[in-house]
């Protein structure tokens, strides 16, 4: 058991309060620096045998934990439906200890910002031992355990995180994610070359789309300071967003100490809806309207209990403020890639919320930066 | 869109003060009758072709909504381990509206107490027109829609169940998806004739077991009156108890409006750990001594701050009531089918929790019975 410690000292905050708010602004270059030279989609992104492999494999085990686990989540969604490959995603310390039923031609994908993730790393080790050999990781340090570990792996390049709650390392990990999705789909015939294209010129527009959202810190720090005084508030996505409601509640919890929860949209009636209240906001990740139209008569309910409702959607949406209705628009509608977006929003959300009630954002109570041990 | 009206005129509640704590003690009968007349296990007890389609399924996909969804989680970990048959467990309305990739030679099993949830039926129907043909329900009410659409069933006999809240259903459920479990697995030559003999006396003693937990109700009261006084509190739970502790969160959320959250044990401290103060009771489903062990670092954490664990674990564990540790026994250690004990344990601490408070515990408020709408 070794304990990594975060070397605080090693970066200049510049004009910025927190490490925490640092990183979310350094998001548009470290995403771009994570796409940089990759000029087209190919296998060898990941390796040189991937080829071999991604040619091998008819299945997908994703295992992570945490933030990690919620990207993960993300790439199922992408993966299932870009590359038509079925996917599992699989928190590690459950996996490790559970009996499941392996394949041999199982793509092992592992996620780890620190590569030394004690849980991933027992996990993936279970993995092997089960007879899966193909194993792939999307890990930020190219020295790292988890790599020398796996026979494939993407670096990311989201460089040192100092903040305890993950948010650059995220967005990174959903950048290489997407890659892995088009290799993976272009391996199994699943991309034309228009649609390779398509998705290179959104990926490299990525960094400029962020700093838009970047932009947008002003509107979201008038919510945080209605939330501020929450103690409570529910997250609500749907489809590839789940992933990103998940994460948006996990960052108001590990830095605002607000009990936030995040449940996919039609989930909400058969349970949670009992406990709205006007102390218990909802955020709504809803980038279209058709999320909106399906919660409707819940947003009835929530408004009759005098609930408010967050929601961020997309420049094209038809919703609009009104009475406990608030709205933020993302400037841009992004397509597959608008979790990438959509999550920038929930970080600014919850730093601004942590700031306004003065906790220690870069380093929250009870929790460590990388989880070394079980 | 038809609304199902639960008719409360129907069941007399004698010495209970609710129909959900008549229910609740209703177990130990319900789930005999459910398992009634079953003196063997054999593909037929969920119809005649069932034998010809269990033949053919090499893997099998779960749908459902709430409490259902979580008795799908608890057999996707019995059929892994038992049937060696790997198992997808899917929100219906998060399914019914992604892109998946299907397999012909899948079973498609669908859980509803009612038959009538709007979005499972949705989600069967999306399932069948990607070509899966093999559907088979679980399902409380003989002459409900589900029931009709599904080529294979079985018909729990938890009655008719007032409370909105699920709770006999659930454990009904529970002891229909382990002969499945148990079916599947004798199909593909995974359980011998000894271990089903096992299984079947286990299955026979339920009974009294689900009584033995009822007998608990004073010492469930004492935490009750405890859990009364808080807003938040966090449900951990490891493996095939892991769904019990999300389904004993949101009993507690539905009845009480405490905002309760689950989460597999090893991901407190990947952030929820942020949230414990003396402010949030930590409720630990730990039938044996593993996950206490895993949890060691963190209940001294927990403790530092002043939480409080209320450990649910069973009589031969080692661990004793502390300062700022409180436990509770069930009576027997009762191996693959202990979710169904434990659960019972959780619905009583929500129910007698919910009575302390004082809220209308059979109708929550803003919610229904069967949710027939989307």
């Amino acid at each position: 058991v070794k304990t990594v410690h975060a070397h605080t000292g090693a970066a200049e905050l510049g004009p910025y309060r927190h490490f925490m708010q640092k990183e979310i602004f350094e998001q548009p270059r470290v995403v771009g620096d994570t796409l940089e030279g990759v000029t087209g989609i190919m296998p060898e992104l990941f390796g040189d045998e991937a080829y071999k492999v991604f040619k091998q494999i008819d299945r997908v085990l994703v295992l992570a934990c945490g933030t990690s686990y919620y990207a993960g989540l993300t790439a199922k969604y992408w993966i299932e439906s870009i590359a038509k490959i079925p996917v599992s995603v699989e928190i590690a310390s459950e996996y490790r200890y559970r009996d499941s039923v392996p394949h041999p031609d199982t793509l092992v994908v592992t996620i780890s910002q620190s590569g030394e993730t004690a849980d991933t790393i027992a996990a993936l080790k279970h993995a092997r031992s089960l007879g899966m050999e193909h194993t792939l990781t999307i890990c930020n340090v190219a020295t790292s355990a988890m790599v020398r570990e796996c026979k494939l792996a993407y670096i990311t390049r989201a460089g040192v995180e100092v903040g305890v709650a993950s948010t650059k390392a995220f967005t990174t990990q959903l950048a290489a994610l997407f890659l892995l999705t088009l290799s993976l789909a272009q391996v199994n015939e699943r991309l034309s070359d228009e649609e390779e294209v398509g998705h290179m010129k959104a990926m490299r527009h990525l960094p400029a789309a962020i700093s838009a959202v970047l932009a947008l810190e002003p509107q979201i720090i008038a919510w945080a300071e209605e939330f501020a005084r929450k103690e409570n508030a529910l997250f609500l996505g749907r489809g590839m967003h789940y992933p990103i409601a998940l994460e948006g509640a996990l960052k108001l919890k590990e830095i605002s100490y607000i009990h936030a929860e995040a449940y996919p949209a039609g989930e909400l009636k058969h349970g949670p809806l009992a406990l709205v209240t006007e102390e218990m906001p909802v955020v709504t990740i809803a980038p279209n309207d058709a999320l909106l139209e399906k919660l409707k008569s819940n947003m009835q309910e929530v408004r009759a209990r005098g609930g408010q409702l967050y929601v961020f959607t997309d420049v094209d949406s038809r919703i609009t403020s009104g009475d406990g209705v608030h709205v933020i628009r993302l400037p841009e509608h992004y397509g597959c890639l608008s979790p990438i977006l959509h999550v920038v929003a929930l970080q600014l959300l919850a730093y601004h919320t942590a700031l306004a009630r003065g906790t220690d954002v870069d380093k929250p109570r009870n929790l460590a930066k990388s989880v070394t041990v079980e």
